[in-house]
């Protein structure tokens, strides 16, 4: 198997409640979502510890200074519980020195469907090490191909806001790495359910990071303000941000055309390190999402981008029926490895 | 006492919960506001209804057939309650066009505290009628001061989003209708205790109608992003937005000179038509706010707007201290109304 990356501190991170379709619901990316794939993948290689040079790379200080005290600071203000936004700044959004916590969660967020726990910071931080760590064995030459169980995810999250789930763009961080370190073109494929906003955003001028991203189409599924078909990409960025949105219900031959369509343009950006952004979400039983994948499509997704032959690095996005995630995550990797990568394919 | 219009249908709009510091908790603007105004003031006239385009004059048409149809699309998707939003789109806010209504909620609001329930377009456009109801008594010379017990509030609601309680603007209608009636210049004082963001956005680059708001410093209160110092109007309206926050804790003495200033601001402008977006919430026991004015201090403050000697239209906004929203009401009125207006003072 893959050689895979983890930290028990993603733990950390287990918010109660958000607020999602109107109702005042369980939290839906919980712990357990790690055990799922823990039990499925068997031994894994513990993350080391990078520190904050390459988190800083994609993502604003002041953010990041937020992400650490916002907890601390729902708890100084005499708040109990999860640290939660209830309102924010769509028009003329710019910076500001708040200094209530709401108003700071809320210039820093974009749903109330994200809080931060007090483990928050620690497991965010963790899963953005793990996805380093996976960096780094590829980068070092001990693997061609790497696997970073990243928990909480990260697509959602952009370079100064924080949604979706996720707090750190883990993709986006090792993208930026690759980058840095001459390992590219670069290009970040992103198969989860959902539309990678976040990761969208952060490369959305920048011409040597390809973004593309297969998902519901964001007219009718999350994050709907971002992820549609004319969103390309701009300034030096223009025509590297590729959208390919999917109506629900879309099964293994809807999704298959769309997949070699994304492949095609990995291709065509010649990209030497591939970053994959893998949500089993797009799993038929998943119970917030509606594609119509089965287990065996996680393998045949795996399959398409192994006979890229790139070298390739994948890291966890979403992901909710946890009794089968395990499973789908297997499949993809299996997928993925079923031949060998001798490196870049001329 | 001063002609009071209202309309029974405004305790139509009654939504059960809102997310709140945290907290999903009891809704705060309850029918049971009005309840306690009428009671303090007596006999009201009732609105009559003045139609669609008034409110179209203000609001982008998609917004308001959005509103129109967001509750009984919410049950059309399978949903019960109330109608509330959870994802907003701080970065590349654009026209859209999504199927889910969650989506729809999002694009055209910016906080989940301000549920749409099946009776809040109607409370809402009645509101709007109260408001217009008082304008045209105004209008026709049938009275220099009138008062509209709105409810829902309004401030907060921009052209095209709603918010903060608010779904339709009902000052700006009246002084969109003041000012195309060539009643103006117009000026709109906001003295609720929050903000009034969407009056100033609707105004922000219009040099014909001032706004200055009296409200709690946003680095602490609500709407926090807007509301600050520095947002002063754009374009043809630069200079016509004056903003007064306050520290929280602010007495009479501090508030009585920022109140000073707007009025000069006010007389600056050469008003001739004058419209008064009235909170209660700036009353020491209010449960949601945080300066310590008194019930008399209420009567000052109608005073010294009295002593302008103009035309003045009042619309009621917060104010959340039940029990005492109605003596606080008729406090300010009878201030007002202390001298009678004659009209324009040169």
């Amino acid at each position: 198997m893959m050689q895979t990356y983890f930290s028990p501190q993603q733990a950390a991170h287990a918010p109660l409640r958000e607020l999602n379709n109107g109702e005042w619901v369980d939290f839906a990316e919980t712990p357990a979502r790690l055990d799922s794939v823990l039990r499925a993948l068997g031994d894994t290689l513990v993350a080391r510890d990078f520190g904050m040079d390459p988190i800083l790379a994609v993502h604003d200080p002041d953010y990041i200074a937020f992400l650490q005290s916002a907890h601390d600071e729902w708890i100084a203000q005499g708040r109990s519980g999860d640290a939660i936004g209830y309102a924010f700044p769509v028009r003329a959004r710019r910076p500001l020195n708040h200094k209530r916590i709401d108003a700071r969660i809320g210039q820093y967020g974009f749903d109330a469907a994200s809080p931060i726990a007090a483990g928050t910071w620690e497991a965010a931080y963790w899963g953005a090490q793990s996805a380093l760590s996976a960096f780094e064995t590829m980068a070092s030459g001990d693997a061609r191909r790497a696997f970073a169980l990243c928990r909480p995810p990260g697509h959602h999250c952009g370079r100064d806001y924080f949604g979706g789930y996720c707090y750190l763009n883990n993709a986006a961080i090792v993208a930026r790495q690759a980058a840095l370190r001459g390992l590219g073109p670069v290009a970040i494929l992103d198969v989860d359910y959902h539309h990678g906003n976040g990761t969208q955003d952060i490369f959305y001028e920048d011409k040597d990071v390809l973004f593309v991203s297969i998902h519901a189409d964001p007219v009718e599924d999350y994050p709907y303000f971002w992820g549609h078909a004319d969103e390309t990409g701009t300034g030096d960025g223009a025509g590297k941000t590729v959208n390919l949105p999917l109506p629900r219900g879309t099964v293994w031959a809807g999704y298959q055309a769309a997949l070699a369509q994304a492949l095609e343009t990995v291709r065509a950006h010649d990209t030497r390190f591939l970053i994959v952004s893998y949500g089993a979400d797009t799993f038929a039983e998943d119970p917030i999402s509606h594609f119509k994948l089965t287990t065996s499509d996680m393998r045949e997704i795996g399959t398409a981008i192994g006979a890229l032959d790139l070298p390739t690095l994948t890291v966890m996005e979403g992901g909710y029926k946890i009794e089968a995630l395990g499973d789908n995550v297997a499949a993809f990797l299996a997928g993925l490895n079923k031949v060998a990568c001798t490196g870049r394919p001329d």
